[in-house]
């Protein structure tokens, strides 16, 4: 392995981090908090131990092979927790370490389950730099490196494959450093666009950026009791439609800028995601109606869970947890699909379900006509084999982890129980933040013991890197000098 | 299609059921229950139309091509489990229909799930069929077919393969007939050897047949309300050995006749299958222990459920729904897997369990080291590609299928909430018995809608006959006359 250019990544990371910090600094001030000292102590220190790592470590070697690349996302995921945290815990506003990395970690992968039991204690610098994690973390660290740094020749597709989520990772320029500030220059507009939104509505400019972060990254982090129930209706509905559209594939929005409208239109998983949004608002809507009675609250409160759920965002509107067992299982199962690849999108993506799906359906025509030839296609293309074995390969690794965790969890003691911690790793892993029963949306993680935490933690991390630079990283062979 | 062969074997299913109900028949008629009558009208009914369906469709064309096999096997099943619940229904004993009907699949499916709220009022000759169909479920209707009818030569291995479980199905001698027959002489062997210890214990003759037919198909139902729980513990120990052992591979117990001993201990299968059942009784033994206090009593109660459960057996000696969550987790992970491939037990089957995680540690290596050629081994055989993508497909329509008969049955209104709901699909569609909560070892079925009970019918026919054969018979294009 290329252990040089791994340490130099990470000092990178750090220094990046620190500069990330700038604005929750500045919001701090603004606001006359006195926890500005603790981002700058942090970001002193994170800059300087950053700057020395990258230091002692240039690299002779710029080559990066595929493990190489799934090293580096690994950790700098987790030194970006590791510091991010830091604030936190320094601050005292999360007097435990473990506490303040859950929900760092939380942030970053743009989970969104919290330990806080009552947000409203924290200062609002604190509460910027925790929705402005989930920010950060929606389009990756990795690529805002590509897209910002000059050096990144060497840097090839590998590390964006590992940070991109989806089956398929496309180019949308021939330079990869091209596509990834395409890709940032989006982000930021598509985000901006949602705080106008939101200040033209019952939200002040801070509370439009927080909770323009959240939807951006399909985090979650709310900053009242109540998540976004405790804003109108007006600002619920932009949420929800925002939501959705962080939930689709990047390429279709730079499509747009290129005016192949139609290219939109006819794509397959944009078409399959809105079908299955459609089709759950509805029974959802059907179900709950009871609850709500008037039409147009039923339809806000069915159409923003839905999406909230399937973008794997985690805001709620109401506490969905009380839904009857019906709406509660269409959540569920929303809870495994996600959003659409190469969005902000955690969950198994609507494009790998798709592909399961096809390929089932195509082993099925097999069995009943077992000389016939037939592909899987999607999106007009066919699939190969080998992404193919690679999609199911990953399901069935996606289930096993999540048989794994839901096991390790299990050894908390009562009033844990079934549907608590199954949707608690349900919750995590796929990035969405909150689960049913005790770790509903009325509720929070807190009482987990830290041993759980870190293990959720692993969990949040697993799903948004979509497992393999993570459990390769944890592969002791993983770490030896030779390369293949 | 060749639907005259369809036809044609649909009558010799019914002839076959006829004269299989002369066990309980006699049973009846030895304890003088009136119902011996209900079997009788059945019988004769049953004879009739079967034997009427077979003279109609006489069959020019003996080939059978693989979606006949798959429609004929699912089909038999249905019709099986039609008219095996005629007696349950026209006695009264199962006043409803439907419910006589979910009582039959999950009989013959070796399900062991029950409508039965006091299942001490039924006659003995009535619980002796329900019993007995277990143990016709365990090895498989057509696999009695092919043992037993001179007829056989054109019916290949195509619809054996549909029945036995297990992703790869192989021969233990060249004739296909010759294995069915092999195998239900073990089948036999075995039985009867468990009788005998059971009379041993504190079981009389009949107790000690209705529970080996309930331990040989690891089907699970009891006739009195505490399950083996009313039997000491010798019983439950036997019982406890019985079902392991028919959680095994029956080609192993072929090397036996053979004395090829050595296979026997080298196989991976069941190596894997031991370590998973010691594992699990370690951790639940733990975890149980200040509940049962004594060392002994942990063993054994530890030991029966895990067996039970593993096996898809569903017997119970304690209510393990009362028990810690991390034990209910372990239980809940192995109702997933479920026993070896080509024993009689319900579930994933551990080889295919193997498989994936091979698969996932295959392509894993693959990502690390790109160029690299690695293959899957099971038993030290390579596992081809053709065989590795079924196995995948089928884990993907597996879980696939959860989550829709989750979401169907979940339009049930409270009490009927997550985990009951969960448990319940679980449980049935792979082939166990009781699952948590509502539907715990300690409670029935019996509240579950009709609706309810026939999709949750319908699960355990899918997990019983592996999917595809009912996958398949309900799709009309296989059923269109064209063969290829």
């Amino acid at each position: 392995m290329n252990h040089r250019m791994v340490i130099n990544m990470t000092g990178v990371i750090m220094r990046l981090e620190a500069v990330l910090m700038i604005p929750a600094l500045i919001v701090s001030l603004i606001y006359k908090e006195g926890t500005w000292q603790y981002f700058l102590i942090t970001m002193v220190c994170a800059f300087a131990i950053g700057q020395t790592l990258s230091l002692v470590s240039r690299p002779k070697d710029q080559r990066i092979y595929a493990r190489d690349g799934f090293v580096i996302v690994a950790l700098a995921w987790l030194v970006l927790s590791l510091v991010g945290a830091v604030p936190f815990f320094i601050s005292g506003e999360i007097p435990s370490y473990v506490d303040a990395f859950f929900e760092t970690v939380s942030g970053f992968t743009t989970t969104g389950s919290s330990i806080l039991t009552n947000v409203t204690a924290l200062t609002k610098g604190m509460l910027f730099w925790r929705s402005f994690t989930h920010w950060i973390g929606g389009m990756g660290i990795i690529v805002l490196i590509m897209a910002i740094l000059p050096t990144s020749s060497g840097r090839s597709m590998h590390i964006m494959r590992a940070e991109v989520p989806g089956p398929i990772v496309g180019k949308l320029v021939p330079k990869v450093r091209d596509t990834a500030k395409i890709l940032y220059l989006l982000y930021v507009g598509l985000t901006a666009v949602e705080v106008v939104f939101l200040v033209f509505g019952d939200m002040d400019l801070y509370e439009a950026l927080v909770h323009s972060f959240g939807t951006a990254g399909t985090g979650g982090f709310g900053i009242t009791p109540g998540s976004v129930g405790d804003y109108g209706a007006y600002s619920q509905w932009v949420i929800t439609v925002f939501m959705l559209m962080f939930g689709v594939n990047f390429n279709l929005y730079y499509f747009i800028v290129l005016r192949r409208i139609r290219t939109i239109f006819k794509n397959e998983e944009l078409r399959t995601y809105l079908a299955v949004v459609g089709i759950s608002v509805s029974v959802i809507g059907f179900n709950v109606y009871k609850i709500y009675g008037a039409f147009s609250e039923t339809l806000r409160h069915s159409a923003f869970q839905v999406a909230s759920i399937v973008t794997t965002t985690g805001y709620a509107t109401t506490d969905f947890n009380l839904w009857p067992q019906l709406s509660k299982t269409v959540l569920f199962i929303l809870m495994f699909m996600g959003g659409c690849a190469g969005s902000t999108a955690g969950g198994l993506k609507v494009s790998r379900v798709m592909l399961l799906f096809k390929m089932v359906k195509n082993n099925v025509k097999k069995m009943l006509h077992p000389r016939s030839v037939t592909s899987v296609r999607l999106e007009g293309k066919p699939i190969d084999e080998a992404t193919q074995r690679e999609v199911s390969s990953y399901f069935a690794m996606y289930i096993l982890i999540i048989a794994v965790i839901f096991a390790v969890i299990s050894f908390e003691p009562a009033p844990f129980n079934f549907e608590t911690n199954l949707s608690a790793v349900i919750a995590c892993f796929n990035n969405i933040g909150p689960g049913f029963d005790l770790v509903g949306p009325a509720s929070s993680f807190a009482a987990y013991s830290g041993f759980s935490k870190i293990v959720l933690s692993i969990a949040m991390l697993l799903g948004r890197l979509e497992i393999y630079p993570l459990l390769l990283a944890l592969t002791p062979r993983t770490w030896m000098k030779k390369s293949s």
